[in-house]
């Protein structure tokens, strides 16, 4: 399905929420797996957080994935005066979080940069708590409102946006997840339509607050119909 | 203080939200500082809970202190129907949280009982998250509201009631927390006193939500007024 995308001379960017790894080992991952992916059409939270930590002169303290810590090599980390929390999985001790909150507290007014706001995640040994409940917790324990850098959020869609150069009406986002895809590209401007695939659940088309603006049955499916409409 | 009160034939019940250890290693410890104080004089969120599990017939997975483990002794935890949780310190790992997560989620109406909503608490090393922290992350990664069972519940304030056999508007609470013990009791229908120690901070006096019936330099100078009224 990227093939026939690209062939047809559209343009694609990968929107991923995945802060378990550099944007290089992701790549790398994928193209084992036979995707033609480079580097540059991949959007993801850890830049998003870089440019945003570097345009307000914030130095972070990272409650990450070990594997993630390569993105944030060029940013200053002394003396922090924010957090920046992500999947941090095996890093979410006891220790760690207690770490990440005694910072928080202790600042004047705290700043919490979540790299996503996933409830769960499945793995291959089962159902795994993400970044979202963490970041309700230290939430919750700093009275403080978490900025949230990866999907939903407008601001990580515009940045895709910007890397495609064009503007979203004239882009069409693909996604499984009703809130994080489909509602998140649709208040940024763009079309999205849901894939009955992955984290899609039959509950979704009953969904409160977001409506698709069609679903398919898979990727390839709505790759078919962008291509018979162009 | 604590004589004082009892010498004046007033009756004292201890109302606590310490879930680290059972009522019978809290009160030892308060012997051994000097407190005359036994165990049916001590109101805790884990007999609270206990409680509530027996009247329901819930089945708990504990995520819990070690130390509270036998407070839950007589209870069937076979097959659990819900998650109890308690500040359970170092036993806030990732794997023990995603595996409380997984019962949960897999519930057809996840069950999740609190016991305390605490955001935070001071220990000789350092600021640590408390309860309510984890509270908040089981409740948005499984889309669930917790009951709490500790302060500042209802339930919980009516069963040390109970326990005195007073009605709630001859009861006074005397407590350092503005929300827990203040705003609880007072929800509860008792008058009630802040200290200004322990917990309290300057800015509690203008707290938007909660106004004590009158605010008291310490213990002692609460037992004075109290006293002097009899």
């Amino acid at each position: 399905s990227l093939h026939r995308i690209k062939a047809s001379g559209l343009k694609l960017q990968l929107c991923t929420n995945e802060t378990q790894a550099t944007r290089e080992n992701f790549v790398r991952k994928l193209r084992a797996m036979g995707f033609d992916i480079s580097v540059a059409e991949v959007t993801a939270p850890a830049p998003a957080a870089c440019r945003l930590l570097r345009e307000r002169g914030l130095r972070p303290h990272l409650l990450v994935h070990d594997d993630l810590l390569p993105e944030f090599a060029e940013i200053d980390k002394t003396n922090p005066n924010c957090v920046v929390l992500g999947d941090a999985a095996e890093n979410f001790t006891y220790a760690n979080l207690n770490e990440a909150f005694r910072l928080l507290i202790g600042m004047e007014k705290p700043v919490l940069i979540s790299l996503g706001k996933g409830r769960y995640y499945k793995e291959t040994d089962g159902l795994k708590l993400d970044v979202g409940a963490y970041m309700k917790a230290l939430e919750y324990a700093c009275d403080v409102q978490a900025e949230v850098v990866g999907k939903p959020a407008k601001r990580f869609f515009e940045s895709a946006l910007a890397e495609l150069g064009v503007p979203p009406e004239q882009a069409i986002m693909i996604g499984d997840d009703i809130v994080s895809d489909v509602g998140g590209a649709q208040q940024c401007g763009m079309r999205a339509l849901q894939v009955r695939t992955g984290k899609f659940r039959p509950s979704d088309e009953n969904h409160p607050k977001v409506k698709p603006d069609a679903y398919v049955n898979n990727l390839a499916e709505a790759v078919d119909i962008i291509l018979q409409q162009l």
